[in-house]
């Protein structure tokens, strides 16, 4: 199995985006970090990039440098990680994907719907992957609800509830702290703050899970703390394509939820369970019996669940492994072999439309709206 | 200490709600079961009273029979509990009301709005209590954490975040058993089903704890099972007078979800976390530091709380504790000693007038709208 | 359903053990509380007695002069409860016995094993019940688990984990308090100080379950707190009759833990575990398949388990309803009707004789020792 | 920061310890794999070692092989991974030793005692590090606790209570599966089946949190499955070098538990308690105080805790980073950097002394017996 040549752009030294898609695409041997430009400062870049190890000349000064330089190589990337500014997703991808490149791009894979759809046409002109890092979906038991639901076992959906919610914008005065401040500052964090930080993740998988799409939705939107031009809590009713009910509420003013993002399944068969801060186990409760807890890791788990496990039943496999499981997929993919549910650029541009259409019906009193990207109405 | 006469309406044999109003009412030697009408059958009530022990004479074939013959007597009810089917609730409340009696009425106090103010001035004006079995709000650390927000442990409040969600209804198979088709059908269930029967816990618990009132709300109802009227999902939006937000979901269709009446509070300097399964702990969590658990029974706690705990921290106190912590604070206020916060008439027909304004909003495409009682504006 | 006569003795004002007994007594009804001696101090016992509702010469100065004043009564108790500091169980006991009066008995029992064994023969020889409060086996989700072994779920049992340890006698400068200094003095406490306290819970606990006898047992005793003659923490291991291997933690210094009264059963075909925090959920695996929750009210549990159970599926019930499930099984023992598995004068004695047997062996480095009574040898 | 070579013995092709390994060593960029010897079969290692990228002549056919081939090449490894069958772990660990390497050895690190000696003596002679993979030890908050007893926040320990216990070999059924019979076979295991396979886990992790060291202990062996020959169940008490109680259970036919590996330690002046399936929180409670969740990545934990956690606050990090951790401190100590406590080849020794005198104790009823190595006393 021959490594994969991988170019990283963005994650710099300090960062905490960078060390996590590093660790998530060595972890398991697929990829060689072959190019990266990982600094808005090009002389960082270049000399965090040789640190790392990258061949002298393949370490730029920025995305443009890079492209220029690695586009014409025999030996070029395969795989492009786009890890930089949420503005700068757009034009990054979209460069490497008319170029060629299979990218991996961090979410929000754009600002604006029109843009998404901009992607998703090129992804597919191309004949390219361009995957979103919704890596939530790649744990192993998040697979196992989607083939779960898929299978039927748990019937037609009737109601899914997710939450994301965290405390840790909760104080006031550290509301100028600028690791926080720019999250609620549209000139910065655009239409939405927690909704399309946090909400969205849980609203992805939804419909992830369900294998369906949200259609309509309604949505409340609250700034608890008063200097915040934009949400910092969020309730979302929504309905999918057949009609599931749908409740997602995300906060980052949740004082003592730590990283509270929960979902739980019900269908006419059955119900089911999960948290991301035990990641590991499912509650499964068929209609009219008692709930059971399925392990990551037990005998008879779906195909995809127990291939992207990787020690045995009960130990945990944390958010590292989660992130590697899109590079293992994506490797997988590259190489046309079998790949579970990668989340696609269709998913970018979804979530996007949801994030505008959330906003709109806040600013509507909760008018209910349209979530669906125009292509795909 | 004297007991006192109590007496009991509805709860006949093979109710469930009898037991426990007796156990209730038993549990601490506060009242001894004085006369009853306790089935909607005279000869079984009657039967059944004496069987209780009621003395000869005191066990009564219906309400009107026992108003009657306990108006007159010197030794007549200190307390009289209205356990019976949900759209008597009103007459016989008002009538031993009037009476000059002191009334325990199971909830929904009334069917409409109106009923709810007429009850509220009746108990004004005879200034007699009538207090609604809203026990949820008699578990020691459900008073904890009302003490804690009046004593400013919290700060000012930014969101509650509420659900009372179970599975106990989510198979449509069973969807015509009497026991729970009356739920969902207007003319026995009235113009609610989950909201009404558990969700308004939930709504009143929110109030309760914050020491605020529901000023306005906009919901979104979903009757997830094709035949039913009324709703079996429920997602209620709403803000508090003070501007407090809030977030309630009830479901009755969760399945996998036994009792799941949980609730979050979040303020300006901490946020707590309780669960009705686990009712003797408090996850108590400080801006800036770590979640703590408040044990019920632990030293330092609130007059009130400590007050209602029968036994040594960690001991679990249920259910029934609750209920009989209802009867413990009804002594005290007819012996007019030092009571905590029980549920009042005001109570039950805030509780109605948010049923109402549910309803109309649900019909509204989730309108916002107007939660209080007329009288309460 | 006539209510049977009660008398109490000791549990007098401000104790924590008569509070809990009137209220396990009195809550179904069952019982009225006819006669009492409640206090060492003869005024104080009577005085408390009239304000509890005792009719006048029935509140009584000291338990022998209730005896004498109670036993030639036709409405004399038919259960005599005795809840005096420990070192005059026996002699109440088996005074009360040989009256031909109902006992229930405080644990424990006795301070020797050949007290205990008098007490076994005279409630034989009696033909009266002498039952001793190990009231945790009252609680419907144990009875459960007695049920599930005892019909074979689990196979031949291989193994019971049990533990009950809190941390409450942590604090070195509290260990001359007079409520805990006792625990640990000879004089007061006996042989034996959180063994005899504690740990003889879940021993009887284990057997309960199992169905089983203790047969030898190993221990190892710690005095953690220097100043201690006898020991704050032990462990024990243990054999059952059948072979089952036993292991039994116990401490007063495990800062931390509230009321860690834990069990895990072990056997050919499944496991299961229950703690007494959450005491209305049974963990259960069966071999080779997911461990499931079995809820407390579930349908399909044993008649003893559904018989002990008062509040719908998932309403804790808690420490207090076990207590008055001991006192509705007794109601039903004294009435000739089908009961449960109350703990006998059998239970109390083999209790004494484990904790001789632990000290024992304590004192022998560990050495293994025959853990029966003589009697049942 | 260059990466240093590392070479692997075992861990070929299907085994679940090479992945560990190789992700361990890979994921944080510290090391690359530069030589092999992965399996028994020599065609098949060589072939193996191929396709993970090793260059032609590097992937060896045995570890002799390898020894010779890299012992004199200035690239050659500078840590050695020994991932082999468990009887072979001393002569290769010493023979790389001996050369001149630092090496990371699977645990048992020997068979016996005597090897352990000689091992620790050829490391100190060599100045090399030879590490033993303890990895558990290596979690962010056990590092948190061990700096919390260094740092004297618990007072002096009194007490420690651990248990590593699982149910995956629970099916007498099943004994005679090649994969679980083993353990079971002295001519396979050694003289201890699930005390030396995962209680000497907890062992090691008491004495490293603690900072002390095992002095005596007196073990209670059972084979509750009666065809093997080794215990599949275990209770060890133990005294550390300063007094502290310890007590070990472990199991692997406790049914229903996965991954039950879980410690308490208790001391003058608080407690707390952590279980691997949750590895991110520990629960502190301070003597007089309420329980705290302490969480891996909160502001203000130690340095070694701090380091050694990659992603925000609640993210889990589940095994794969533990082991990763090892391989991280490997990194900092062969660089001279600061490290925190790496498990040693005195761990190692001193965990066999620990395993020899389990068995010898459990074969003389739990006598008493000296846990130390010869060496050490």
């Amino acid at each position: 199995m021959q490594r994969l040549n991988w170019g990283l752009i963005g994650g710099g030294e300090g960062s905490q985006i960078g060390p996590a898609h590093r660790l998530g695409a060595l972890a398991d041997g697929h990829f060689a970090l072959a190019a990266a430009a990982l600094d808005a400062d090009p002389a960082r870049g270049r000399d965090y990039g040789a640190r790392l190890g990258i061949a002298p000349g393949r370490a730029y000064g920025d995305w443009r440098e890079m492209l220029a330089g690695e586009r014409g190589r025999d030996d070029r990337p395969e795989l492009v990680t786009v890890a930089t500014p949420n503005s700068t997703h757009f034009e990054i991808t979209k460069a490497f994907l008319e170029a060629g490149f299979h990218v991996l791009c961090e979410k929000p894979m754009t600002m604006t719907v029109e843009e998404g759809e901009e992607i998703v046409r090129i992804a597919q002109a191309m004949e390219r992957i361009c995957a979103v890092n919704y890596c939530y979906s790649a744990y192993p038991m998040v697979r196992e609800m989607r083939h779960m639901v898929a299978s039927g076992t748990l019937g037609r959906l009737r109601l899914i509830v997710a939450s994301f919610s965290h405390g840790h914008h909760g104080d006031a005065a550290q509301a100028d702290n600028p690791r926080v401040r720019w999250r609620y500052d549209p000139a910065m964090a655009g239409i939405s703050g927690q909704f399309a930080d946090c909400g969205i993740h849980a609203l992805h998988m939804a419909s992830f899970i369900a294998g369906d799409e949200v259609e309509r939705l309604s949505a409340d939107f609250a700034s608890t703390i008063a200097s915040r031009a934009l949400e910092d809590d969020a309730m979302v009713n929504f309905r999918l394509s057949n009609g599931t009910v749908g409740r997602l509420w995300t906060s980052s003013v949740a004082i003592g939820r730590q990283h509270g993002f929960d979902i739980q399944v019900f269908g006419e068969t059955g119900g089911m369970r999960w948290a991301s801060e035990q990641p590991g186990q499912v509650m499964y409760t068929p209609l009219g019996g008692r709930t059971q807890i399925i392990e990551k890791g037990e005998a008879g788990l779906s195909e995809d669940a127990t291939r992207l496990s990787r020690v045995a039943i009960a130990h945990p496999e944390g958010f590292p492994m989660a992130v590697a499981n899109i590079y293992v997929d994506l490797a997988a993919a590259i190489r046309g072999e079998r790949t579970g549910a990668l989340p696609l650029a269709g998913d970018g541009l979804r979530s996007m439309a949801a994030v505008h259409a959330a906003v709109a019906s806040a600013g509507q009193q909760g008018a209910w709206v349209d979530a669906r990207p125009p292509m795909f109405r």
